[in-house]
This record gives C-alpha cells, sequence and structure tokens, in this order.
C-alpha cells in the first residue's frame, strides 16, 4: 500500500522540479540531456509517479545549479 | 559504474542522519522502529551504502522532526 501521504509527496517533488526548471527556461528535452537522464524519465518525475532516489535527486539539482534542499524548502 | 561522488553524496547523507539522530538521543534501533523501517536499513543508510529513496528520506526526517531539507543544508 502506497499512502497518500507518498503520493503528495512525490507530486510535490515534481511540481517544485518543473517549476525550478521552468524558471530556468530549460525544456524537458534539453535538461533531461544535461542531467544525463531520458526524457520519459524526468517526465514522470515531474508528473510525480517516480520514487525518485537520492542520486538522482543530486543529479536534478545539479542540473538546476542548484543543492537538493531547495526541492524541500518551503 | 557508480561515481565516487555519488558514494560521497550517500556518506554525507547518511553521517549527517546518524548525527541528527544521535543528537536526538535516539538510538538506532528506537528510531528504526519509530520510522517503520528495519534497523539493519537504518545502518546501512547511516554507513552511506544506500541510494535512499524520496519516500524513505520524508520518513527519517519526520522521525527527527524535521523535513528533508535538514539532510541536505550546509
Amino acid at each position: 500500500m502506497l499512502a497518500e501521504l507518498a503520493h503528495q509527496r512525490r507530486r510535490a517533488f515534481g511540481a517544485r522540479l518543473r517549476a525550478m526548471r521552468e524558471a530556468r527556461g530549460l525544456t524537458q528535452e534539453g535538461f533531461a540531456h544535461d542531467v544525463g537522464l531520458h526524457r520519459t524519465y524526468v517526465g514522470s518525475v515531474e508528473r510525480g509517479e517516480r520514487n525518485v532516489s537520492l542520486d538522482a535527486i543530486w543529479r536534478l539539482a545539479e542540473g538546476l545549479g542548484t543543492t537538493p534542499a531547495a526541492f524541500f524548502e518551503r
């Protein structure tokens, strides 16, 4: 059973990632290429469909020029 | 190939987790029980051996009364 809370947290992470990517004027495809991940993977993370790992969180943060803390700050 | 950078980041996460747990006077076993994870899993995370997931990061943070940002702040 995956709790609704976990879904909410995945969606919040994805929404934050998308907002930060768009704020930098990066396309999903260009950003995915920069961080060495597949575009469809990045899309699924942004939609909150993934239980993204620490390694991936760091790569996504790096691609945005920030650290993982930025994904979780209020 | 797992880059050395990824190992460093896992170890940094684990060290931060351990320091925060100990600062709260929690044993590894008691803390693991509180967050509903196995003691040996928490131990392996603290040693930097795990590519811990977003869901687990949130549970660990909750068990410490904080948010995931705390694991990544400098």
